[in-house]
């Protein structure tokens, strides 16, 4: 632990009282012109602290960032989020930022977390909107010993653990969206943006993507992502802390990963279905090479839709946009 | 065209007569310095140069090099190896660097080729031999607008580009081993490395990897890579010109690549099936989860193989190392 944890810890040990600079000094073994220093660089991060020449230090307020160390204190995992934390201000898109760290090693359970994207993404090249420290932007280094084909297993739980994430912390209703968006009430709440690094038959790292709209407000979008996306406060009318939800996604997470490293798939799956209710519905689904109508016969173990079209033909989707289709 | 190229050109147009200084310099529109200086760059790449105050330049040698000059000199394609062709006289691995290069959107159609690589790669991890100018060890950057589950065809096509670039340039009994090694007389010539960068629907770039044995000779390696790895210096004792191999290399695999585009895959496959003779074959298969013996059904135009266990299972095989069984 750096002297400027360890001096957070201290601060909020003190649950909102004064603590003196002498005090910390002797429980820290460091020099008060140390501790003075550390103050300032907390301030830099965020935190509001107070201080006076007679009472010491203050912590009045802990920053709504999503910060390596306070993510980390009251995480319940042993391997996501325990090898790095990469808190960025602003990047481009942390996907980009985790594959370069991926390509150069980074091992897994590394984790990138943007408080902004510029160039935020979503499947199929979209952008994913992603204003200052409203939403949970954030990207997961994976690396199990798979063949390709099985990764879309990874993305499938991903999916179940951010919706868990959410029904644990809110009365949200949670609905999972073929192949990978979290709904509430019809839009958009969440997506996830999986990026591989394979050879044919085995895998080198996996990048799982989250956009997760907590405290985003839809004010100044445009009608079409107002009718298309949802947030907590715009669900709830009330701002939610980022930090819980990331904290349970990553333990979520790291369950079902763990789950289905050593006991299988199945009770991973029969939950994703559970929550997705796809499975006899009448959809149109749109793929880059074609669209299919049709009803949904299953989705298997690997995430395949397998939809049965008008003619009876059965087709297996991997990948695609999902609408219902208005019976006919 | 750089003023070096021009020269270079024009030395080539002599066939081994001498030039003037001044009939250069007149028909380039350079100076006679900026000829001199060019003469030392080219002198610096390998080009055995002689000068004479009397008679002017005489190019007496091309460097056996792999120079982006001298591979597209005659070049017979569109796309491959008409971006960049970047060489290098030493590299880890030329993977490593397309892949790098391609995450920071390097085109199609761009090579990487290095004289020696310090960390060849093969698959799963393997080490790939490739000492100084003996082989061909290029990568090349593809961006097929293609799901990740159509990967497969690319790497098989590739290894029909090896075997006939091979057959149409020497006598060597070609063979493809499946997935993806050439083979002569039962020994490794030539290895392909597929990396793949992918979202679950949509490949962003595939890197392949070629390390062709060519002019290697195995005298100083154990006795387990000669017994199986072969070149055509081992196979016929006389050199053979890398640069002739290259350009046939991405000649064949351009066109296998536009007919895959425009009109399918079916006539690859049988050519990759007429090469590689191992439906109906007893083998053992060594997958990363498994090992099967059985029969070869067939392998689909995925590059999956289908083999037939003794009590008659099917399995669907992605990718493996094979071994002929005895039979019993």
């Amino acid at each position: 632990m750096t002297t400027k944890n360890k001096l957070l810890v201290c601060f909020k040990e003190q649950k909102g009282e004064w603590v003196s600079g002498e005090s910390i000094s002797n429980k820290l073994s460091v020099s008060r012109t140390a501790i003075w220093k550390q103050v300032c660089n907390l301030k830099a991060d965020g935190y509001v602290i107070e201080s006076s020449s007679k009472k010491g230090y203050l912590l009045s307020r802990t920053p709504d960032l999503l910060l390596a160390d306070e993510i980390r204190e009251k995480l319940n995992t042993s391997v996501f989020g325990k090898q790095d934390i990469i808190h960025l201000k602003e990047t481009d898109s942390t996907n980009t930022r985790a594959k370069d760290l991926a390509s150069h090693g980074a091992p897994e359970g590394t984790v990138v977390i943007a408080e902004k994207q510029t160039k935020g993404r979503g499947r199929r090249g979209r952008s994913w909107f992603s204003p200052l420290s409203d939403g949970i932007y954030a990207s997961l280094i994976l690396r199990p010993a798979i063949s390709p084909v099985v990764a879309s297993k990874i993305t499938l739980m991903a999916a179940v653990a951010v919706a868990e994430s959410l029904l644990s912390l809110t009365q949200l209703d949670v609905r999972i969206k073929w192949p990978n968006d979290i709904l509430i009430n019809g839009k958009k709440i969440a997506g996830i943006l999986t990026e591989i690094s394979t050879e044919m038959d085995r895998v080198d790292y996996i990048v799982i993507g989250l956009g997760l709209n907590v405290n985003t407000s839809f004010k100044n979008t445009s009608r079409e992502v107002r009718e298309r996306a949802t947030s907590i406060l715009a669900e709830t009318g009330k701002r939610f802390p980022r930090i819980k939800l990331i904290r349970a996604y990553l333990q979520f997470y790291e369950k079902y990963y763990e789950m289905f490293n050593k006991s299988g798939f199945e009770p991973i799956m029969s939950r994703w279905k559970e929550l997705a209710n796809i499975i006899g519905q009448r959809i149109i689904v749109d793929t880059i090479s074609k669209k299919y109508i049709g009803e949904v016969l299953n989705v298997d173990d690997d995430g395949i839709l397998i939809l049965k079209d008008d003619q009876g033909t059965a087709h297996r989707i991997f990948s695609g946009d999902v609408t219902l289709a208005r019976v006919s």
